[in-house]
């Protein structure tokens, strides 16, 4: 604890997830970023130092590098894990599990990512999924972008209406916008590997969901698209009740027609009229046209940001294992009110 | 009829289908091209004058315009159909429709594209799913290419297992290689109308079909990919009877790993290498991997070049309409030998 | 003038400009934004009303229509004009023109965008460029995104070292990033008019100016890239020395290698981390390592981000036809402030 | 030489060029193709198999692997090589200095191509450039894509005007056609190394050429684009001329208004429309529209089809070093001709 009784929170890796954790620490009242770490000097890592957030040397860096460069460096990352209570590892893939042995030595709870395989941590976690299960827990993994929306989602219709089978065809983006080399540039690589593995790593949340998933990569650097197909156990009275329940749920943004948004380009500019940190879309994003019932069976469209989405989760998280919060909806509304997320519709 | 006792085509329009059609009505041994159409000199036009097709003005074209850039011209729409046995009509979406009022004057027995609305012809077309019922009609629709990729992939398991519910989410290309004002550049399009107008269109074709279609767009030029899902009414022995089932049927081509063909990028450069014209790929393209079987829920990926798939209907709806073989399977053998198409894979 | 002195300006238009232009407007000490207008109800229309910008209905626009969807109107376009003290005229192309006599008729300053015709106004206008000759002016329009980067380059060149020859080819973005009906999705479209029109317009800037300029489009969303060739009159000691004149003269942002900003996917990812609203790049982006000087001849690429690098030249030519400021530079520190642009890089 | 008189070659390496050369030396009347090589079954290898190539294992690779699959293997590269006069080496960047030795050690004359450096052989090639100079040696680089694009060029405007100056922006293509792990998907790279490479290869061909060029890369498969700013050193009579010239060379296409080729997607288009194998594009594509003289300032665009272009010049390479031709020109005929290239425009 800092001597303002914030929890102190290190962020280990500082790229496309780690910037963003690290911001939406700074914003929580009742936590206080304590480091960053960063391998090599860049436009991030002066950033992190125009913020004022302490920055540490990871891995092979060193830290003559970032000096030359007028770069301040606090110290090591095993310094940085000495003054924090909590770490959120933001490393790239697999390198999550490596540092595992790091947090552990020092008796430090760990928050890791979607990347690294489910073993990495005692629990996976998504807030509206199972905040209360993951009380306490000394490590925890947040699931993956596409595995936290199909979450979110299955939150709100799985306790009101049953599940009994949920298809989702993930239309995947190909890079991330900053990330120039990856392809394709023109076509679609199917994931061929059927389902894809994001069906278990939903059930790593709501282990008796009847859900199967398929992929497919496309050259789009903005948001991934879900196209829902679910067969729910007792028929909803119509859609727009389906509507209204997944606009009284947080982290959810449902767009009108007469608001132009046609798709994920519109999307996306509305992130950027809106103004969050990076123009980012924390939200499950969901076309009310593209909402349809037949019975019991509901189809729908959703769009979910690939970079922010699983932010307000790694907070919650942090909640969860501290204890820091009376439930999970009310580290929910804590979070979502210190990033500047609408609380409703 | 011709002297030669071939049946007289002519093709007006000669754009992406167009183009195409004539070429394949060129190869086969019963038919003989009596003309094709073209608004305005082009590039396409100078071939068609290059590969001998006699080249007729349409609508607000005039020949002079094609005289100034040495290409002769044959005459006029209505002169070009004057000398035919049968016209297929390859003109822009909606156009086709203008043009029934012609062809029925002449009393011309015609073919539309799938662009058109299902009433303006007698019935709809696939030639795996409906020749029969086809035959000796005055007027068909050659569904669009989607419908014909996903009615082909009907006659396949339809007939051996049963279909309890079919979903598929098609996943578009925004434009032909050639269409260079299209987009979206950056971005994925959800078609809102839900299902999408795919699933009554298969029904032109397998009226009962319990199928619904949901489609997005996304910035490839390629060819479109569709993601199925079926339930079966009885279950395959195993997912290999379900390839053998492919295998056996003409018009689709399985791609094993060891092909190395990923995606759509290495499906067309497999078309490139066979050298069909155009490197076109009439076939509905299957990966082997990417089929999978769980009891009776079936799930397969396959992708379909919307450029060409419907060539090789159109020559079986002529053949079907004036009854020049002895059943769809004869018909379909004569065009595939004729344009090159494997018979097996 | 307003009650506490400042300059009333209206915003005629809020689309990708308008929007920008009007947030700056709002940021400035001196002026005050009366207001918007908007022919539809769109997210951008309630984020307007969200911020507390009054909304007036434009062209054929409803204000039923508006109210509808809960967004409250303030009045129609001519009643917006009768309350300001200038108009920036941010239209769609060609409508800034058929505007141009309803501000006449009130006798209304106005400022047009580069879309329209260079007759629009009494004068174009670049800050860095013609600031003092455009005192006073009743009209003025500002030059477009690509010009006033070109200009902003000439600024500091040609003060220097004199310009015998600048040739520039233009590699401009298909759309922008909300755009999803422009094209190409793949492939490369010259400007087969050459040179293009870019040079002309530079010229309304340096009359004198030996510029020549070609363009072609490319598929991308982010930024244009320029491919500067400059013949000087006189050579500069070395590269350094021209880095130097860059990175002191406002409204350019150099990046060092040590940045890891590759391309432009990399200096719009710096621009979300800066955070300026909508991620904004108002300055010219030129790589440190791409500028290379041999002998008096210099070369170097510079990122032009299309949607907003006009937004601060529209704040001083507000300043600069009222006479706000004592001079150029005065009126550019001060926009600059208020938009969070650093002084130096 | 074979039995019939014919020069026997083997291509080592199957990828993007191989396969074109293969098929290109197979439709010589002059020479006969012995062998290509593969590492790994793929659709590529059992095209070769079909074609009736004889295919030898390259590298790491295991003849059982290919057997495995029904693909029968001649032997090794080296017994390939045993039987050849000449091999062509179309193995990826930088493999194929490595194999030097293996062909040295052979004491077999071979062809390098443009990926590896300049030393690799004892003199770079361009059939319109050196091809005189090229006669009788035993190692040659043909020059890559680009190179050979610009080459070519110089090879009508040089010897006609002079050349005082030749800048070239060099707009690149991302990835193949089939390469779908490469990006950008949304951006522009600028090749920050100034100038870039392009100029000092156009020299290895002429050496005296004051020539720089610049390169950035856009995200499309297609072609690549060059925008040329040319001072001549003596003016045309004017731009027609000019293009008299172009269109009197061989290897060049160009295009009229009329035929409507806006740009690179239109001109693959028309490849794909002519036919020749794998839809390629050997020639220089120059619209007519695109280029503009001034006094002594030509400017102009030319699209180079990155897969095929160095194709003939690969063939022309063999019969200068084994001097089966007269001269340049009647090689470069029989080469066209074989091909299917147009001698007109």
């Amino acid at each position: 604890m800092s001597r303002a009784g914030k929890v102190r929170v290190a962020v280990n890796g500082f790229g496309t997830i780690g910037k963003r954790v690290a911001d939406a620490v700074a914003k929580q009242p009742d936590m206080v970023l304590t480091g960053i770490s960063k391998t090599r000097p860049s436009f991030e890592a002066r950033r992190a130092a125009d913020k004022g957030y302490p920055l540490f040397v990871a891995g092979a860096g060193r830290a003559a590098e970032f000096e030359a460069v007028g770069l301040a460096v606090a110290g090591t990352v095993r310094e940085m894990l000495a003054n924090a209570d909590i770490v959120v590892d933001a490393a790239p893939d697999k390198v999550g599990s490596e540092n595992r042995g790091l947090y552990a030595s020092q008796g430090l709870p760990a928050i890791f990512q979607g990347g690294e395989a489910a073993g990495v941590a005692e629990a996976s976690f998504s807030a509206l999924g199972n905040y209360d299960a993951c009380r306490g827990k000394k490590s925890l993994r947040v699931v993956s972008c596409n595995t936290t929306g199909i979450a979110r989602a299955v939150s709100v219709l799985e306790p009101r209406w049953g599940v009994d089978d949920w298809e989702v065809t993930l239309v995947r983006r190909a890079a991330d916008p900053a990330e120039s080399k990856r392809g394709p540039v023109n076509g679609i690589m199917p994931t061929l590997h059927l389902p894809s593995h994001h069906g278990p790593d939903v059930r790593t949340i709501y282990p008796d969901l009847p859900i199967a998933t398929t992929a497919l990569v496309v050259p789009t650097t903005l948001m991934h698209v879900h196209v829902n197909h679910v067969r729910l156990r007792k028929a909803p009275q119509d859609a727009a009740e389906v509507l209204r329940a997944f606009r009284g749920t947080p982290r959810f943004r449902l767009f009108a027609p007469w608001e132009h948004v046609d798709g994920t380009p519109q999307a996306m500019e509305y992130a950027r009229d809106r103004g969050i940190g990076f123009n980012d879309m924390m939200e499950n994003v969901i076309w009310e046209e593209g909402v349809q019932l037949e019975g019991k069976d509901l189809r729908f469209f959703q769009a979910i940001h690939q970079e922010s989405i699983v932010v307000p989760e790694n907070i919650d998280a942090i909640r969860a294992m501290l204890d820091l919060a009376r439930d999970g909806p009310s580290s929910i509304a804590m979070t979502d009110s210190a990033l500047g997320l609408r609380s409703k519709n």
